[in-house]
């Protein structure tokens, strides 16, 4: 093995650079060349593809976004998409790949591991979606990036004794709203895997203003409905002076967290110990505060484990 | 003069406190004893009120919010609503208020001066709106976090080589989306004050991503419509993979920047100097970077001054 | 059970609020009353104690420092001020006590147990320095201080191809070096428990600079050394333009993160669950991602274990 | 004219890659091309410049540090120097220049100007120590970074009931420091341009125990001596549990603020402006609110001048 390509995919997530910075990083402490593929499997296609220097490295683990680029590529589900891949990859002489990206960027690597090009699968998405892992590349930042605009809402709830719906996002799954929600002690946190009701919520809300706590904020997770929506249904309980808030994408973005850069590192020369290694078509992930990998086919029939014990916990400790 | 009367009132924003710690901070030094109003004047009307302590002042002036709270009470524009206020001032031995909030606020604070009860008013708002200032405390605050959001927005537009519409707020005043604008060297501030064609937005967009520039920010002031509804109207000129998103209520919290700390500081002294001096009915502004007074009356007349050449600078610089 | 005193002792770190906050609302959802003792072992012996109400737990999980004080109290290990304690506990009808800090403070919490006051350790510190547990409440919000000011430092770095020693906190432990230098991607990162020589990290410089990274930065742990003493020692191996730069106390303060947060807020629920099972003198800790307890004695046996490969890491990734 | 030279010269300032931008961008709005000349006047000496396309503009109003990299180059003060750099003016046929710096760079500048070659200086930098403006680029950003720092110092200060004093920057000048301890509401601000007395501030630390307020900051400015030297000499006075911080160079580096950013957006299309209507050898500055322009000549002669009412306005406010 002599080149090792990298590309991002899905939407970006903090800490992608730091993970592509690892993959190459330890490339070439291993003697490999590092090869960058711009716009994830599009970009494959289309040979957008450059090497990697030592120098692009520098001041990247602290950057946003990704300096890959990403875009979404449904064409690469079809084999002529893979082939041309694959034409890409021989042309270059790349021999594996890594792949950052959400799980649907998973079904791609897979075919091309099958097609003899060995790649891993490293977790990078804000919405901590994935089986077999406990956490992806980008959800702590992202819940950080959440949880610093809901101190600063907070800071206006209380001081107009108001209640305020912040939806975040997170797909189908309540991992961001539920480590959010916690975050900022909220009166009800609302995410597709607990059962919820909304006059329980109005009656909390009731109870806590009669209480003398008149600031309620609810963190709602973008997969049950939209905050506007929310406080329209809120607003059938009783007149709560309700406002909805989106966080939206800017919770994509920014320097990523420790958390983020660390994990990032480690997944990523990880990835390249697992191709020297003569693997393919594995997942890496952390569990327990382990590294792990698990076979990406294993992942397509599982679903992702949501901690939602934060739900129950939060109502406890918040209780009022 | 013994007693000085604080309150804030309308949209809380972040310097308030640091503006009650000035006053109440400044009444002390000059020997006199400053009292907390609850709630605006819904509470100066229910006598929700409390002499405030050198110990209440400490860690405040790092603070969003208003440690006084806030509340709308538009019944303050009756004669019935003052006089019960009056009443509470007589009860609480208070000679003269201090009024941190919108011009909304002054009529309230011009009616209890034309009782007798001299009352000055500062300008604590995000939105910049209120005339005879350059700023109002709090603006700073609101377009820095706007900023950091914006940054953070920029990640994820250039990693996917999309548009981004994102609303800010303001009222009807362009002021907050002008200076967020530029500091992300948008590709449009769409502002209440200044013409323009979302034709030519479009073109804008067009030639950036013909020439290379594909990620385009656009910033829309809340006075001009909603982010949604621009992009919808946006897409009947192309195809942008255009995002709509809205800052919303974060804007209005967090620990103040410096700038406004320091504003909040002068003006909170200056407003006891006035008092001191036998004044009221005053509005305190600050004017090329000197702290300036006007009669409210002239307040009422008047509009506050957007500086619209912004807008022309960021077209010129972000040329592309 | 009918009342659980929390106290916080040591160096304050960020969360410690959130755990206070989650122990007496856990408490107060079990049906018992929660009392505060601040100024740690001090004020218990001082009897400086008093009820917390639900009304005190508003808007303290998103506070830095200790809302309960802190105080060193080294006359809390003779047997007389333990007894003055117990007093106090008795006068105010407490039964079991949450105690939260270094595991200095966990001797005390060991002879309350041993007097039949039944008492839980949480692990508060920035430094991450207690056997038995991953994480310390506090690390986490330590190290991302650390890490926006390494961005920050690696901006002046890089514009001037300087080379800075940055000294980070952790009293023996180099955690909290390990954990910031990986973040920024470090040229060295020097901690107690890795082996290391000047000349190496001067030769890395010198192979950095040779090969156009002339942008250095070492994380210094400051169990090692100070970071003047060190770029006094470094500039014996060559003229690198280093300067000294010492974080200190800042990475005491600040709104805790998310997972400094969650975790306060999962370690104190979870202490009200240990206390009512008639348990006392155990220390809790997370381990492998689960929440753990183990007996005190069997900590002031053990030593921390670093996280050394984060060091290799570094060097392997951060190759030029 | 046709090509306009930028370089950035002396300690880099978070807004001089914002400052860039707007020359580079104002120069290709007015049909000019726009060359970046790296390292200062050594790259100018040297020969480092090159063309700056309207890509290399994307995303760097949001960087801190300077992408044309500084240096200290004392030659630059001797005549052979400055014909080697117009040597390379004229081989890559730049007709003006730009400088962004500190006011030791407008010598270099001015000389520039005597050899025909206009020059426009802009101040850069975060001392904010420059005649005839009343803020400098970089200013606003470092006392909000202080601002941050102080906010998390005062977490612990106030847990501990501790003294802190805290060195910020600022060179000769004081104007760092008094923001920042207005910001913060220190107990005292020391700086070069106002007489103190260690004694005094003893004494207000005393007057502050005796009546509660045990926690206490003391901003020192770099200018008057370091902070572990005012701990002992503080120290001589009584014992106040003091520690020194000195916050360092991450002041100099991160995210340029909006301010700083709106304000070298200005500053940079109004020296374009200055070389357009044939003008060189002028500062640029804002007074009172609006750009202005100084013969540099008069600003070798001048002082700058400090807000020196802001130590008074602290001390009263902060009466405790």
């Amino acid at each position: 093995m002599k080149r090792i390509g990298i590309l991002t995919s899905g939407g970006d997530a903090p800490g992608m650079n730091a993970a592509v910075r690892a993959v190459a990083g330890k490339a070439m402490a291993e003697g490999l060349e590092a090869y960058g593929i711009n716009y994830g499997f599009a970009g494959l296609v289309a040979g957008d593809i450059h090497k990697i220097e030592a120098a692009d490295l520098d001041g990247v683990i602290q950057r946003g976004g990704t300096l890959l680029y990403s875009a979404r590529y449904p064409e690469f589900a079809h084999e002529e998409g893979q082939l041309k891949g694959i034409e890409q990859l021989k042309r270059f002489g790349i021999d594996a790949l890594v792949v950052i990206g959400g799980d649907g960027s998973y079904h791609g690597a897979l075919r091309l591991t099958e097609h003899g090009y060995n790649t891993i699968g490293l977790p990078g998405t804000i919405d901590n979606d994935i089986p077999y892992t406990d956490f992806t590349i980008g959800f702590d930042t992202a819940v950080n990036t959440n949880v610093q605009a809901l101190d600063r809402i907070y800071d206006t709830a209380h001081s107009h004794d108001r209640t305020f719906v912040v939806e975040v996002m997170g797909r189908g799954a309540g991992d961001v709203a539920l480590w959010s929600g916690v975050s900022i002690g909220a009166t009800a946190i609302v995410v597709p895997e607990v059962d919820w009701s909304m006059e329980e919520i109005a009656n909390k809300i009731k109870h806590n203003r009669a209480n003398g706590h008149r600031s309620n904020l609810i963190v709602l997770a973008e997969g049950v409905m939209g905050a506007q929506e929310f406080v329209e249904k809120l607003s059938e309980y009783g007149d709560f002076d309700a406002r909805g808030n989106t966080i939206a994408h800017m919770q994509r973005g920014g320097n990523p967290t420790a958390k983020d850069r660390v994990m990032a590192s480690k997944m990523g020369a990880y990835a390249v110990e697992l191709l020297l290694a003569g693997k393919g078509g594995l997942a890496v992930g952390i569990q327990n505060n382990q590294l792990v990998n698990h076979n990406m086919l294993d992942l397509f029939d599982s679903k992702h484990e949501v901690e939602v014990s934060l739900d129950k916990l939060n109502d406890e400790i918040s209780f009022k």
